[in-house]
C-alpha cells in the first residue's frame, strides 16, 4: 500500500491521523498509535458504508458505530469533526470544532480521554473499561432487531464497533459475542484490530488464541483483512457482512500501531504515550502531509461531505417519506413507536398499579415486585427485560398476552434469556437504554458484583437501566455466605448516580417502581427478598406512597421522640415490632421506613430535619447488611442492628436470630442509644 | 448402560447417588440432579485416578478437584464420606460423617449448601457463585507447574475441576481457559457437564455455542464422551488427559440430569429442589437400591479404601521417600520449598525495607511501592504475582536477579502476565493462595469492580492474596471518570474480612507491605497513586510505624485538639497542611494518618480513643473518594472533603481543586465542624 496522500481518500485518511496525532502531542497524554492504525477502517465505513446523517445525529434508526477501545477517542473525535456531525438534529453547530479537539484531554472540553456519551452528539456510548463498547453494541444491535421485528423493518439499522485485544481478552465480551452468535445478531458487527501490541509487549505474551476459530465456534462469520490500509478489502468486508443474514461478522484487520511514524511504529511506546515533535515531523513527511499543526485542506472536509453527508442526508430523507407512510398505514404503532423512543410514560400507565392488603404472613418482595413489573409493563410498551437465567426465582418474566421471548428469528418479544452471563446481561441493558427502549435486567443480588463495571457505566451515561435484585440477604437461607449478599447495599450505593431501593412491604414495592418508572436520569436498583414479608396495615401506619422522597415516618409517638428507628425490606417489619414494643414500655419511639437513602438525601433540608430531627441523637438503623451506608443517619451515638460478617447456610428463619437481627435487639439497641 | 446396583462400581456410584437425595430430601433444600448424574464421573475420577492420599487430605503435592457447579455441593460431599477423607493430616476421625450429611444446609454442618474451603478437609476451595471454581483451578494449575520448575518435578500435582453450562457462560471463565490454553498447563483438566437443562429451561434457549470448537481454538485438547455412565470411557479420557503434555484437556461429559429419576430426570425440576418422597423411592427402584435412608453398604467404603485409598497411601509413602531423597541431594531448594509452603515469613525477610528520606516533591506510591514489592520479594520467595497487561503502569514487576517471567514451558518464572483479564486474575490469585503461594495481583484500583467476584471470595476463603491497585483516584487525570475510582474505597471497605491500605507517603508504603505481609488470614488491599507524593519529614512528624495499627496521630497541638483532620493517601499531605496552618492561625487540630480503616477497627478502645476522643466531635475526613467508609468516624458534625461526584478528564492538578479537594477546603470545613 501506498503511505503517501497521493488521492483524496489518503488525504482523509492521513487527515484523521495527523489530527490526531496533534491532539494528543497538544494534550502530552492520550493514545496515538491506534487512530494512525485504524484510520482506514473508520474512514471507510464512515464514507462509504455508515446510513448516518451527520446533520441529525441523534436519527432514531441511524446506524451506530461505537468506538470499544475508548482509550483511541481521537479516532473517532478526528472522524466526527472531519465529517461534520451537527450539535443536535438540524443544529448548525458542530459536534467537534477544531477548538475542541486542539483542547483534548482538558477540562470542559467535549474531547475527554475515553468518549463519554454526553460530551458531544456522534459519541453513542461512553467507552474505555475494555469489552464494555462491545457489550454495549450487542444491546443496541438487539434494539435495532426489536424495533424492526415489533414494528416495522424500517427501524432497523446496523451496529458496528471497533474493538481491541483488550476488549476480546476481557471475560465480557465472551459472554456478549456469545449472546450475539446465539440470537444471530446480523446487524451486528465487530471489527478487531489485530495489531499484536498490548502494554506489556507483544500479544504473544498472553494471547495467543485462534480468534476466527474461536468466533465460529461462537456462531459468528468471520472475514479477514491482512492489511489495516487495503481500503478495498475493508470495503468488500463491510459489502460482505451486509449480506450475512443469519450471524453476526467479526472482520479481523492486521494493522501496524502508529502506521507510518519512523521509529514507534509497531511498537507499545506509541500505544499510551505522545509520539514526540520530531516523531510526528518524520510522519507526517512520510505521508506526505505538507499542512500545519491541526490543519485540515478544505478538499477533506467536502469529500466527507460529498461521501457520508450526501449519502446520510439521502437516507435520512427517504426514511423520513417511509415513516410518513408508516404512520399513515399504522398510525397506532407508529404512535407506539414514537411514544417508545421519546421516553415519555404513556398517560394512565400507573393507573392500575396493584394495591397489597394487609397481611400478616405476607408475600416475598420478589413475588410482588413481579406483580407489579407486569402492571406496569402491560402498559408501558418499552419496557423489557429478563434474567440471567433466573427467571423462575426473581420472578421477572412477562406473562401477559403479546410479551413473548426475543429469540433468534423471533425478534419481537419482550423476554429476554441472557443465560448465566450477567455483566454483558448489564451492558446489553445499558446498549438497548441508550437505543431509546426501557430495559430491566435481573439476577440474585449477590451476583451484582458480576456486573458491577456495567452498573458504574449505567451510572456514568445517565442510562436508565433498571436492576432488579432479588434474594437479599441472609434470607436466602441454605444457599449459604457465597449467595448472601452482606455488603453489597453500602457498596451499590457508594456507586454516584444510582438510585438503590429497598422497599419494605409489597405496598411499598409498588410505590419504588412508579418512583423508578419516573427516574429517567440513572440506573435504579430494585433490591428484593426471598422470603415473604408482612404485607403492613396502612391504615395503622403511613401510607406507602411516602417512597417517593426516600424516606417517611411510618409511626410516631406524642412530641419529640427519644430515639429514631429505621429500617428497610425485610428489616422494616422489625422496626415496627420494635416501635410497638418501646411504645408499649413507655420510650417515645418514631418508626421511619427509608427505601431509598439517595432520594432522601435529595429532599430539601426542612423535610429531611421533619423526619429526622437533628437533635434527636438517639438512634437505630435496622438492614440485613453492614453498616456502612447509614453511619451517616447514625452518627457517633447511633446503634445499627445488622451484620458484620459474612453469612452461614442455614434455613433463613434461623440465621435471623443467629445474627441478631431480631425486634427483642432493636429494642435493647434503641435503649443502649438512648444511654450513648 | 445398566442402571441397576450390578457391580461394586454401579453399588458405589448409586451410594454416592442416594446419600445426595436423601440428604438434598431431609434439608428440603438443595441440587439431587447433577449428583446423580454425575456420580460415575467423580467415582471413576477418585476411585482410578486421583493422585490423593484420604488419611492425608492436605498432603501439598496431592492432585486437587474442584467442584466448580458448587451448587452440585452433595456430590463432593458424599464422595469425600465414602473415600474416608480424614478431618487432617494423620487424624482419625472422618472429614464428613454421616451425621454431618444428615444435617446438609443446616446450621454449623460442614455440609454446606456450597462448598467453603474451611469447612472440612477435602474441600479444596469455596465454590458456588458459577466461573470462579473453574478460573481458581487454573492458580492451582500454576502452583504446581511452578512447584515443578522451580524446585522439582515431585511437587508437581494435576487439578480436576467439573463445571457446568453456567461455569462456561461466566465471563471469567473464558478468561481462564484463555490463560490454561495460552499457558499450555498440561496438568489441567476440566469436565464440562453438558446437560442441556438450565434453570430457565433448555440450554438451547441461551447456550449454543460449539464448546469444543471453542476450546480448540483456547488452545485445549478436547475429549468427547456421549453418556456419562461409560465408566469406561471415562476411564480412557482421565488417561487420555495423562497423555496430553502442552495443553490443558477438556473432557465434554454429556450427561443426564437426575439419572434415574423416574419422572424428573432430564428435567429442570430436578435442578434445584428435593426430589420428594415417592420419586426417591422410584429412583432407588430403578437402582436396585435396597438399602435404608442415609444408609451404605461396608463393601462400598471397603471398595474406596482398596482403590482411591491404597493407591494414595502408596503414592504418599513413594512421594515422601523421594521428598527424603530430594531434602538430602537439595538441603537448601528443599528448605526453601518447604519454608514457602509452611506460610511463614522467613527470618530477616523485612530487614532491607526501603526508608525514604523526606522530600517534598516526593514519589508516587505506585513507584515507592515497586520499590518495597521487590525489596520483600527478594527475600520471600513464595511472593510473585504479576498485573493483568498494565505492569509497566503498576510498577510490579520483580526486578531483581532470578525472578524471571512465568510463561507456557518455562514455569519457573515468578512475575505473570496474566493479559487484559481482571477477574480471572484474581481468581487465579485465589488459587494460587489456597496452594500455599503469596500471590499478588495488579491493575489499575478502578478495575477492581471487574475482579470483585473474586476478590469477595479471597475475603471468604480468607485466602492472603494481595491486591496492588495503583492510579487510585482523580489523580489519574486525564484519562477521565471511568478511570477514576471515586467509590471504590468504601466499596472495598465494605467486603467483611478485608484490609484496606492506602498509604499517605512512601515510608508508610513500606509499613503497610510490612502489616500485609504478616495478614495471613485475609486478602490485603494496597491503594496507591499515579501521581508523585510529597515524602514527610518524619523528624518532624510521628513515624510511619503507626501504620500498623491502622491509623495513629501524626502531629497534634498542646491539651485537648478542638478538631481531628484524618486522611489517607494524597490526601494526608493536606491534612499535614491544613493542620499547619490552622496551627498558626491558633486552633488547635490534630492530624491523624489512617492508612487503614479496618486495622484501627480492630485496636482496643483504648487506643482508638487516644487517637480519636470521643469528646471531639469536630472532625474532617480527607479522602479523594466519596465519604461513605468515613461516616461512622465523623459522626453528625464531621465534615468531609473529598468526591461527590464521578470525576472528569482533564490533568490531575487542575482536578484536586476544582474539586474542591484543597488545603484551604480542609482548614474551611475544620473551622465549621468546630461550630457544628
Amino acid at each position: 500500500m501506498s503511505i503517501s496522500t497521493s488521492s483524496i481518500e489518503q488525504l482523509s485518511i492521513n487527515a484523521i491521523r495527523t489530527l490526531s496525532m496533534d491532539a494528543v502531542q497538544q494534550a502530552n497524554s492520550g493514545h496515538p498509535g491506534t487512530p494512525m492504525a485504524l484510520a482506514p477502517v473508520v474512514y471507510t465505513l464512515w464514507n462509504k458504508h455508515l446510513k448516518y446523517d451527520p446533520a441529525n445525529p441523534h436519527w432514531q434508526s441511524r446506524d451506530r458505530f461505537v468506538l470499544s477501545c475508548g482509550h483511541a477517542s481521537m479516532l473517532l473525535y478526528s472522524t466526527l469533526h472531519l465529517a461534520g456531525v451537527k450539535k443536535a438534529d438540524g443544529a448548525s453547530e458542530p459536534s467537534i470544532t477544531i477548538d475542541n479537539i486542539r483542547n483534548f484531554r482538558q477540562l470542559h472540553s467535549p474531547c475527554a480521554g475515553h468518549p463519554e456519551v454526553h460530551e458531544a452528539a456522534g459519541i453513542e456510548t461512553t467507552t474505555g473499561p475494555l469489552g464494555q463498547g462491545v457489550a454495549t453494541s450487542v444491546g443496541m444491535a438487539i434494539a435495532a432487531k426489536w424495533q424492526a421485528a415489533r414494528f416495522d423493518e424500517i427501524f432497523d439499522y446496523d451496529v458496528y464497533a471497533l474493538c481491541s485485544d483488550g476488549d476480546l481478552m476481557e471475560g465480557v465480551s465472551s459472554e456478549a459475542a456469545s449472546v450475539a452468535g446465539h440470537l444471530k445478531l446480523s446487524n451486528l458487527c465487530w471489527v478487531y484490530d489485530d495489531n499484536k501490541i498490548t502494554i506489556e509487549g507483544d500479544t504473544d505474551l498472553a494471547f495467543t488464541e485462534d480468534i476466527p476459530g474461536r468466533f465460529r465456534a461462537m456462531g459468528w462469520h468471520v472475514i479477514e483483512i491482512a492489511d489495516a490500509n487495503d481500503i478495498e478489502a475493508l470495503d468488500a468486508a463491510f459489502t460482505e457482512f451486509k449480506t450475512i443474514t443469519d450471524k453476526p461478522t467479526l472482520i479481523v484487520v492486521h494493522s501496524i500501531i502508529a502506521w507510518g511514524a519512523p521509529t514507534k511504529a509497531n511498537t507499545h511506546g506509541a500505544h499510551g504515550a505522545p509520539l514526540g515533535d520530531s516523531e510526528i515531523e518524520g510522519t507526517k513527511a512520510a505521508y506526505g502531509w505538507t499542512y500545519g499543526k491541526f490543519e485540515v485542506p478544505a478538499e477533506v472536509y467536502e469529500h466527507f461531505n460529498a461521501n457520508l453527508g450526501a449519502r446520510g442526508a439521502e437516507a435520512k430523507s427517504q426514511w423520513d417519506a417511509s415513516f410518513a407512510k408508516y404512520s399513515k398505514d399504522n398510525a397506532e404503532k407508529a404512535a407506539t413507536w414514537s411514544s417508545i423512543i421519546s421516553g415519555e410514560l404513556p398517560a394512565g400507565w400507573d393507573a392500575e398499579l396493584p394495591v397489597f392488603p394487609a397481611d400478616a404472613k405476607g408475600i416475598a418482595t420478589r413475588a410482588s415486585g413481579g406483580k407489579v413489573l407486569n402492571a406496569i409493563a402491560a402498559k408501558v410498551p418499552g419496557l423489557l427485560g429478563g434474567s440471567a437465567d433466573l427467571e423462575p426465582s426473581t420472578k421477572t418474566g412477562l406473562t401477559f398476552e403479546g410479551a413473548g421471548d426475543f429469540e433468534a428469528g423471533s425478534y419481537c418479544g419482550r423476554n429476554f434469556h441472557f443465560g448465566i452471563r450477567e455483566h454483558t446481561m448489564a451492558a446489553i441493558g445499558n446498549g438497548m437504554a441508550l437505543s431509546g427502549l426501557r430495559p430491566y435486567i435481573s439476577t440474585f443480588f449477590v451476583f451484582s458484583d458480576y456486573l458491577r463495571p456495567s452498573l458504574r457505566l449505567s451510572a456514568i451515561m445517565k442510562a436508565p437501566v433498571i436492576y432488579i435484585f432479588t434474594h437479599d440477604s441472609i434470607g436466602v437461607g441454605e444457599d449459604g455466605p457465597t449467595h448472601q449478599p452482606v455488603e453489597h447495599l453500602s457498596a451499590i450505593r457508594a456507586i454516584p448516580n444510582v438510585a438503590v431501593f429497598r422497599p419494605g412491604d409489597s405496598n411499598e414495592v409498588s410505590q419504588c417502581y412508579k418512583t423508578v418508572m419516573e427516574l429517567t436520569d440513572r440506573p435504579s436498583v430494585l433490591v428484593l427478598t426471598r422470603q415473604n414479608l408482612p404485607t403492613l396495615d396502612r391504615d395503622k401506619y403511613a401510607c406507602a406512597s411516602g417512597s417517593a422522597r426516600g424516606a417517611y415516618v411510618l409511626a410516631d409517638c406524642d412530641g419529640t421522640p427519644e430515639v429514631l428507628l429505621m429500617g428497610t425490606g425485610s428489616e422494616l417489619s422489625l422496626v415496627v415490632e420494635a416501635y410497638e414494643k418501646l411504645t408499649a414500655e413507655g420510650v417515645k419511639a418514631r418508626a421511619i421506613s427509608v427505601p431509598c437513602l439517595e432520594l432522601f438525601y435529595e429532599q430539601d433540608a426542612a423535610y429531611q430535619k421533619e423526619v429526622m430531627p437533628c437533635d434527636v441523637a438517639a438512634r437505630v438503623a435496622v438492614e440485613a447488611g453492614i453498616r456502612q451506608s447509614w453511619d451517616r443517619l447514625l452518627g457517633l451515638k447511633g446503634e445499627f442492628v445488622g451484620m458484620s460478617s459474612f453469612g452461614a447456610s442455614a434455613p433463613a428463619e434461623e440465621l435471623f436470630p443467629y445474627f441478631g437481627i431480631t425486634a427483642d435487639h432493636v429494642v435493647e439497641a434503641a435503649k443502649k442509644s438512648i444511654g450513648n
